[in-house]
């Protein structure tokens, strides 16, 4: 595996060896020094065209546990400013010397292009409404740490919110349906996919109708710029029939769990604190996501064989 | 000692134990190698939701000095941005993985409430006019380093300037005075706190008559939105009253000393060049700054014991 | 050697040492791990006023494969907009720790001047339109590296363009000439200097006249502020005249290369895509400005001997 864009492209074994390997590295990030030097010598660039502190900053913590070295690189402090293209910036970056690009950006298809560009790894932390592979790879160990197994199978997932804009619920529904689970996606008809034929997913208008039967439920977070529009004319009534809220929270079934990719937008789609609820994964997840993107990292830049530690 | 928010909450023998953990600490500084791998593996997060370059990269300077990893974010760069709260961003940034916050922000109380969310370690890095402790804990210490002794007893100090608004002000006379020195605050009364009563200090509103008893002049920054203001309305005057220059400094006693926590406005309350008197000690308290924040993060992150040497 | 600030400044026996420090960097960067601890403990400030990524990028690896820390610093998010003078600035980094400043601003002769404020080692980036000392050192090695020898003599180099504005053609014309080569320097008469007593150039204002004969020609980036001025009225009569081609490319002499030291105008003065032309080396120069820079780091820094290595 040289690159990690798409989810479609990875079949279920490699799913599954990368969820095994997450599982190795959360073990190191247990540790008092959670640091190997897997990957001492090899720099890892993030290339943030789109803001995302806290998926940049995830990275960097893989990278830097990894040992690797961190060359960080976003659009507003950069010569992208003074019209170079992103192909020299590329260029630019891997001649003085990086192994693997952490790259995104507003518009899909931006990483997959870059491949053609250059001989480093090049991993996509987003790419428009496309493709977010890393958030699908924790979210899925995450549902699997809790649930234990090997993968998915049997689990009922709800997407609720803005499938249609969002590239992790395309990620998600990728991953969790090759692992086994059934997926049904939750909104206004607005919000969901004008077309789900080849989507392999059940549509369901009425949060309601599917709190009771699921074991996960995983909040989308509604993107501000959908908000006041023809897709959300009034948050209000959004949140009430998508919010998720103290009441729908007491008719989840036992034993099932919430999630959100963060960040939330409280008061619209999260109306609960999730301090506040027992089964919130939100911030396993963030946790997991630091595994995950070490992961990836070792799969792609690692010389082989499970990291040793050193701590 | 989990957090350090507060001169006030620390008493006399925790203080001295600092100052003693500042020396060990400068002494690390002074090797070829200034390096201890005391805090390996630790992560330290600098959340400056208010610009200070000097400040957070003092923290950081110290950090590293300790081998521990360090996380920046500043408000501007993030989620904050996009509505999140402080709440979620510290939670989110404590499940990536982070030991100790350093936290600024413009209101005073965050870095106190920070700690009811996190079980991280927090240090206060100034919250609005409220505290501003390690600034409190290198002004000590630099004191003492320079007068000798376990302590401040019997040194007359003049803190000078808008002592109403300064956090400094407020951490260093706590500290000042519970070290046995005595404070004298000086300034025009619109920059003076309206009520004095329970503050350990004397008042002055004449610059010139406190210089030549002084054994320490402290002179506070003007906060630029104090000038030409109703505080402030002409700052000739200002810096004709309160402003130190050549002839104020030769009027001070021998042995006595100018400090500054800068940034320094020069030409309004620095009308003298530093680099020019034989007495300032300014960019030694840039320099024991790195010190004391090592002190304080060693304290509260570190195994116990002073920390071995590498180099 | 203290500082490194002007090419005029250095003889031809340090610069041809310089370059054989740079091959010896070279030779660490082809390494699995190509990282040394040459510079371990040693703290390297980038300090820029003026925005660049991919040269302060470069200083920074360069600094961190010598083991040295480097602390970041950008005007733009800094004291500086509170009125903090350049040399208070400096003054307070350098008493927090640093050994050598890497300084870039638009104003020529500022990191000379700040020789004076500092005990610190001083590294030109670039200093208005006066110098960019190490991109000479890169370039001067890059076509060393090309047509091999010891120096430059008997090649003929000619550099086309925006001479008068250019900090980077003033430093590669002396190193040039001082290695032994002849520089045509080549464009319209708004943007050759309007006198050229003592430079050692030949002055050609038909780009066609020069390509046949040269080892290297060199393009200049036209600055953004030139374009559609009374320096360049229109872009395309520009291009067509001084902009390389792919017909120009074509008339090149065999064996010659081309240069530029980027960011790129493409449509501008770079009309060919450089991956399609086989005698590019710009991505070379990016590689080799790494190494050029570890040498300069480690020459002012470094206790003397050419560093061990780790991996």
């Amino acid at each position: 595996m040289k690159h990690f864009l798409d989810i479609a492209e990875i079949n279920r074994e490699s799913l599954i060896e990368l969820l095994d390997l997450t599982a190795n590295m959360a073990e190191i990030n247990r540790r008092p020094v959670p640091k190997v030097p897997a990957l001492r010598g090899k720099v890892v660039a993030t290339v943030f065209f789109e803001d995302s502190t806290r998926t940049r900053i995830s990275f960097d913590t893989a990278a830097k546990r990894l040992s690797a070295d961190v060359m960080g690189f976003t659009a507003s402090a950069s010569s992208i400013n003074k019209g170079e293209s992103i192909r020299d910036t590329i260029e630019t970056l891997e001649a003085i010397g990086v192994d693997a690009f952490v790259i995104r950006h507003k518009s899909g298809g931006v990483p997959a292009t870059v491949t053609k560009w250059s001989d480093a790894s090049i991993i996509n932390a987003g790419d428009g409404a496309n493709q977010h592979p890393t958030q699908a790879l924790l979210d899925s160990y995450t549902i699997r740490e809790h649930f234990g197994g090997q993968d998915l199978t049997g689990l009922r997932i709800a997407i609720v919110g803005d499938v249609r804009h969002s590239r992790v619920a395309r990620s998600d529904i990728q991953a969790f349906t090759k692992l086994g689970a059934s997926v049904t996606i939750v909104g206004p008809s607005t919000l969901l996919p004008s077309d789900v034929t080849g989507w392999p997913v059940e549509v369901c208008h009425e949060f309601d109708s599917v709190i009771g039967d699921s074991d996960v439920i995983y909040m989308l977070r509604l993107q501000r710029e959908r908000m006041n529009s023809a897709f959300v004319p009034s948050l209000e009534e959004y949140a009430q029939r998508f919010g998720l809220d103290k009441s729908r929270v007491n008719r989840m079934r036992a034993g099932s769990i919430v999630m959100h990719p963060g960040p939330m937008n409280r008061g619209v789609e999260m109306c609960v604190d999730p301090a506040e609820i027992s089964n919130s994964l939100i911030l396993r997840q963030v946790t997991n996501g630091v595994s995950a993107r070490m992961a990836v990292l070792f799969k792609l830049l690692g010389a082989g064989g499970i990291p040793e530690g050193e701590g």
